[in-house]
């Protein structure tokens, strides 16, 4: 019976309460960067939780598969569908059916809405990353929804 | 794998991001509209969800006793653990273990705290009654957290 709703439903409102506080124009980067640091608090707090038990992490690959996975599953309820690396510091997470854009109906005339539907998530893995060590710039690009691509480059300290 | 805790730290972001954009001072009952008001959204959106495929309720201790036990499960994992009403439209909901308060400390030193820990969920209450055609008033109190409250008042249409 328990589901991710409630968390679906929640970061949905936090949107629109973020977006309608501001009354508008150019203000939408600065909106998103709100729910880009509500994104890092929360998956500070995530990681934490999550790894107070587990084994140090050998590299960085490993911290990215953890993201891929278990962190993802935590959130998500699922994995990561792939992950590609440079394997020169760029890494790509792709997720075929995010969760977070299922609200959003497919199809290309909501395309300009995605940036705010994805920036808590960009904030999410950033905030697990650094807490974990690891410094980072997290993007997102929707090209067919609800599938999303998460671009980490790793920021070296 | 997957927990409440997303939407835990979500909520507790929530807070700390409508407190913190507010200069403080008798800001504070603001505040604690504009959570219960998300709140009511969240609840609206939830139990429209979850009753999708459920059939019509009897009466009014019916559509009580489904926030009591559905609904609350699928927020909190957990149902209210009583249920007490006077016959004359007040009902009181008894968590023993309220979790939005679990990342409180016990003891009476955050007392004072918790009304914004308890706004967005009587504005959750509220709005799941309000779709389901129970209009209310929902207020909630804490005696010895996590031990939460939650008194509805229905109002008559």
């Amino acid at each position: 019976m328990a589901d991710e709703a409630p968390f679906q439903f929640l970061h949905q409102e936090l949107i629109q309460y973020i977006y309608k506080s501001k009354e508008q124009g150019e203000e939408s980067g600065r909106n998103i960067t709100k729910l880009e640091n509500l994104g890092f608090r929360v998956g500070q707090g995530l990681i934490e939780r999550l790894t107070k038990d587990t084994a140090r992490f050998k590299d960085e690959l490993d911290v990215m598969k953890f993201i891929c996975k278990d962190f993802w599953t935590s959130v998500f309820r699922k994995q990561i569908d792939n992950l590609r690396t440079n394997h020169q510091g760029i890494y790509v997470l792709q997720d075929n059916t995010f969760q977070l854009l299922s609200q959003l109906s497919a199809g290309k005339q909501y395309l300009d809405q995605a940036p705010k539907y994805l920036a808590f998530t960009c904030g999410l893995v950033r905030g697990a990353l650094f807490s974990l060590g690891v410094k980072s710039i997290v993007t997102a690009e929707v090209s067919t929804m609800p599938a999303s691509k998460f671009q980490v480059m790793i920021q070296k300290m």
